[in-house]
């Protein structure tokens, strides 16, 4: 077994300590007999499972006694239509800031929905999208429903240095590729929503954080697998969940925890994203694109002087177990995602093979 | 490691030579460095399991080329919404065969979309639902948009013995508990979908078969991620695919094909459950309840003459290592559900701890 350093942006790395325990007990959990594939969702061996995957997150993300946590099936791209599904609720208006492809997507899927307007954009950003907008109270509709976001632009390495002030409008947070990245305040949001694939789990999970005031209140022609107050009574058991999915769930948020929680993530994740950060900062044959303030610590674009060198540079990256650098097609260049789970030494490698490319492929400038 | 006989109705056994294969890729899949959960969709490995995946379940099923195959998220019961949205395009109405909780659920939520009516229904039999309804095509509406059924009922343990002839009206079939355990006429079918976690994967992904012309009439309030025209378009990948699971579900494909295929694996699963209920039928101590004629080949029913004696039996089984036994809370007893990966012995396990029981508990009239 050879492992790489793998950058993708999603699906991503697992910690190998995690793996290395889920294939332990692949075949046998505990004393159960049977895979956690293979069990019951309404056994108490997979109950305490999924308890204990709430209760360790929770612990995590210290989130409010009146927050709801659902484990859903569908990804970011289901909660683009359930949020407006449940939360137009009142006004049947929100507004939305777009920051990026999937701010957008989230966007045009709300308008099915109701009187869904954006509040701000950087689609005019030169390149377009390298910064987020700047917001304030006065750019919100003060009788829209809810405000949305998405926290972290996957595509183009971009992250909300600030949370937006909305008054009293609940804050509805697409946290898709940073959570559980570094602390957040769960109560500064009306809801939060992740696709698990980049920092949780295997893909096929979704974790909504839902402030409980906001339940109830769906639209009647809301599918009931999109019905958060349906979710929430059921325990996330309205069907049968996505079993493994929420155990490699735990076994992450567990890892979090013995590690020393979000505290200690963040210092790890600054650590990595500065040295890479610092590097690109200190030499001119890369350039790194986006608007230093609101940069990704989870995702670090960068190109160097043309196309062509881009893809030598991928291509020789690979070749030398570090995989998955080739930029989103929209934006082109590299794209290094150094989720939780990258260790320091993937980035220290990076970083390494990148003076080395240098030295191998001088400027003619 | 000791592994039980595991009769749960779902999520169930899977074969135990794809455990292992899983097991043993779980840290490096192939020459790829990575778990097939850190891999990107994107990557040419995923994407040649997913291909791979689709080619061998439309050889096992000889699907024919006018239909698509997605592998979707979000369990049979997000497509008790999905299959409205999709389908009730023309006339907006529907007519729904009921023979149990399932089937029932789908109705009820149908009903948010349009004009949806019981055809016929198993629910007056007694003991309930202990049998499926005969239909003519005298029962469906001329003008339903289609007719839906659930063709093997887990909770009760019937099967459709025959396919509702609905002349040129659409029939949706839920097969979630019986896809794959033997041949079926997909032609005689719009659209087929199951959950995969009885026959064919762990929890979390979703089987549609459908007909290509009954794509792309959704409702315009359809969320995107229930649109069968996006996601067949977008060849299953329109957000990140449960991508773990699609894999599981390839190689339980593979194990099937090596086997010999569907007509193999019902020779297999014949076997299997007239073991049980020849020997159910040649004594007194225990009642198989359901109609004979659509007795259910995977979930098998019966009870002892109490609910103590039920209660008795299961936590003895239990001990001697056969799991999950205990029927379902709305019917009681008890129900062996023996889906493709449970081996012949274990059902011969069952029938001999059956056997004990009795003599260890005469009847006492």
């Amino acid at each position: 077994m050879n492992r790489v350093y793998n950058f993708s942006a999603g699906p991503s790395m697992l910690p190998l300590e995690v793996l290395k325990k889920a294939q332990e007990e692949l075949l046998c959990y505990g004393g159960s007999g049977m895979s956690v594939m293979e069990m019951s969702h309404r056994s108490s061996d997979f109950e305490a499972i999924l308890h204990s995957a709430e209760a360790s997150l929770r612990e995590l993300m210290k989130i409010p006694d009146n927050y709801k946590v659902l484990f859903l099936q569908g990804g970011a791209s289901t909660q683009f239509a359930a949020v407006p599904l449940n939360l137009l609720s009142e006004h049947k208006c929100a507004d939305y800031i777009i920051s990026g492809q999937f701010s957008k997507k989230a966007f045009t899927e709300a308008k099915k929905y109701g009187d869904v307007a954006v509040a701000a954009s950087s689609a005019g950003a030169s390149p377009t999208f390298s910064t987020v907008p700047e917001t304030t109270r006065a750019d919100f509709r003060p009788d829209a429903d809810y405000v949305h976001i998405c926290f972290n632009n996957t595509i183009y390495g971009t992250k909300f240095h600030y949370i937006p002030d909305t008054g009293n409008i609940p804050l509805v947070a697409d946290m898709s590729s940073c959570i559980l990245s570094e602390p957040v305040d769960v109560s500064r949001f009306g809801l939060i929503y992740a696709g698990a694939q980049k920092n949780v789990a295997p893909a096929g999970l979704t974790i909504v954080i839902v402030r409980e005031d906001l339940i109830g209140k769906a639209m009647s022609e809301t599918p009931a697998m999109l019905d958060y107050k349906l979710m929430a009574d059921n325990d996330s058991m309205y069907n049968t969940p996505p079993c493994f999915c929420i155990y490699m769930a735990k076994l992450v948020f567990d890892w979090l925890l013995s590690i020393g929680g979000l505290e200690e993530m963040k210092r790890r994740n600054e650590k990595k994203a500065s040295l890479l950060y610092d590097y690109l900062d200190s030499q001119k044959f890369y350039t790194a694109t986006v608007d230093r303030k609101c940069r990704s610590m989870m995702n670090v674009v960068f190109t160097t002087a043309s196309d062509e060198l881009d893809k030598k540079f991928c291509a020789e990256a690979a070749a030398a177990g570090l995989k998955n650098l080739k930029g989103h097609r929209s934006v082109g260049g590299m794209r290094a995602s150094i989720y939780n789970a990258m260790p320091y030494e993937g980035v220290v490698a990076l970083v390494d093979f990148m003076k080395k490319f240098e030295m191998e492929n001088p400027r003619l400038d």
